[in-house]
């Protein structure tokens, strides 16, 4: 696979607002599905390992079976190579510090 | 317009190839519409106004007139927010360390 057809397949896992959410959800740890199914009560369980599989084709979940229970990891690396493409380590700090600006800004308006 | 609408917009920004060379192609400086023109001969003027368009629509290129001209710029703040929001301060180290490892290991390979 060409780095431009796995690209594809990371933004288009990430264009979709629940899946994102996925990620929220697995930033703080991994989580089995069953969890992620209690924390998405609007989705039936098909629609949530669907999200999934398109999140585990895109390189973004990494799925480890023990026992019956699929447990969810986010792997942040694809996102930190989006990072590192548009910004990289020179301009990160510069970054960073325009981005608690914008923050401190907008708490105060 | 909400902060999911804003990222749908970002992602379906980034999700097509021609306009993440067109950033990787903004990184080194602003450059002009002719300019960008002329480094994707295979598209005519019409088809990469589009393109900017769909970038400055997400907030990844801000436009800058400058007599006729019109200076591209790219904007790294959203491509920051995407790293904060799944990586934060605190995580970015390790990322940074796994990722040169990962290099390393396809360069070796």
């Amino acid at each position: 696979m060409s780095t431009d057809d796995a690209d594809d397949l990371i933004f288009k896992a990430l264009g979709h607002r629940i899946r994102r959410r996925m990620l929220d959800a697995l930033k703080a740890g991994p989580a089995t599905t069953g969890t992620l199914c209690a924390a998405f009560p609007e989705l039936d369980r098909c629609t949530v390992m669907q999200h999934l599989g398109v999140l585990e084709e895109a390189g973004l979940v990494v799925p480890e079976r023990r026992g019956r229970e699929r447990w969810n990891h986010l792997d942040a690396l694809p996102v930190h190579a989006i990072h590192e493409r548009w910004i990289g380590p020179y301009a990160a700090y510069a970054a960073s510090m325009l981005s608690r600006l914008k923050h401190e800004m907008e708490r105060s308006e």
